[in-house]
């Protein structure tokens, strides 16, 4: 047996999500079905992160086992003959140590979320950026968004339908910026509860909208409470940017 | 009567180009149909250049008259209102002169071509980009780039079907570099053939895949002859980027 880590990029529109689900097509059971054609075999994908239906990544990383002899690069090569024409990439493939855990041994997590802030419907960008057609102010909602970094209680800003032990949870980085026409903003952490960047971001574009004072945002996370949540932000606009682990 | 000048963006996917055909959707039929849903009139557009079927524009300018008062605001999201669902978009709309037009006051059009070079396959670039998996030297395409610029007869870089009255054509610029995974080919002229840039790009990717060494560009021009062509890029990486006129 041997274990192999991936990097997998894939547009996120077609699928319900990254992990395998009784309904609908999903990232994991595209690569599980072309790991199949692929060995014979039947290997489960373990990955960095969970991701919604909607949702991007750039570079997840991931891992399976397989029994059969062959190198990364045929690996990596004939996963993506079998994957067409669905949208995913295999960019990257290693042969990593049996206890490399794709998951378990991630010591960091990346995403960017991607605003298109400006009047016009999107063409080119549609389905790759959440469309705000109000001017935001970036600096405004970089200032509110500190309030978030740190060790915190996000039970304000996670799903509902959040799996995770703890809603405690420390927030490394969270940087707003503006770039012409769009507002990218990035998040770093161990790790996220589920909706926390889209929850995030969804309330932190109320300030940037003039709608929430910048305070308002520290006072959500304090309040611990979802009902306090501003609002959710739509998938189209988040990426999973990058997975980091200790040999990096 | 008043004239519109329009800056349009569009996703080239899914027409048949720009300019109005009797066969398949084309951008000019979405626009024209969106005005005469907002006016009751027939205005016809006019646009600065003509694009093939699955090539984009970022900012192409086109032109219309209409007799209805409307401010050009309003225009254009009443244009963007009934454009949805298609992937066009006004991102610009300003009364001009009656005797600016959209095509003959062009001084100059700016393109760009976008080539993801790379082993895996696209996902959130697919048709937006064309996939070359094999390493180019944007170096050497830069340099033999550089044997088209000026003044010379392009007949070998034009397509059989060009209309236009002569084969020689000035090229302001042609200029190659790498960013990443991408190379970007920037081209500038007061005017193309059809093809031209399509026809430059193809030939200069054999360069830069080493089949062609970099003289052979320069004799290929020298050559005037459309069998001399190295190879036609694919239109998904082509965008028009620019049109510049002499209020600019």
């Amino acid at each position: 047996m041997t274990r192999f880590a991936l990097t997998v990029e894939f547009d996120g529109t077609p699928f319900m999500g990254l992990q395998r689900q009784d309904h609908g097509p999903t990232v994991q059971q595209a690569i599980e079905d072309a790991a199949h054609k692929v060995t014979g075999e039947h290997p489960i994908l373990f990955s960095a992160g969970r991701t919604d239906s909607g949702v991007h990544a750039l570079a997840m990383r991931c891992h399976l086992d397989i029994e059969k002899q062959i190198e990364p690069f045929r690996l990596s090569e004939a996963l993506n003959a079998h994957l067409r024409p669905d949208p995913v990439a295999v960019i990257g493939c290693e042969v990593v140590p049996d206890d490399w855990h794709a998951r378990f041994s991630c010591l960091g997590r990346a995403y960017v979320y991607r605003i298109a802030n400006r009047r016009a419907p999107l063409t080119l960008e549609k389905n790759r950026a959440w469309h705000v057609a109000r001017p935001l102010d970036a600096e405004a909602m970089h200032e509110a968004a500190q309030a978030l970094v740190g060790l915190h209680d996000f039970t304000t800003f996670r799903s509902a339908h959040c799996q995770a032990a703890s809603p405690v949870k420390s927030l490394d980085r969270l940087d707003v910026r503006r770039e012409g026409d769009h507002i990218l903003i990035e998040a770093e952490a161990r790790s996220f509860l589920h909706h926390q960047v889209r929850s995030m971001v969804g309330t932190l574009s109320l300030v940037g909208l003039g709608q929430w004072r910048i305070e308002q945002v520290g006072e959500a996370l304090a309040a611990a409470d979802r009902s306090a949540l501003g609002l959710n932000a739509p998938p189209e606009g988040l990426y999973f940017l990058r997975a980091s682990y200790p040999e990096d």
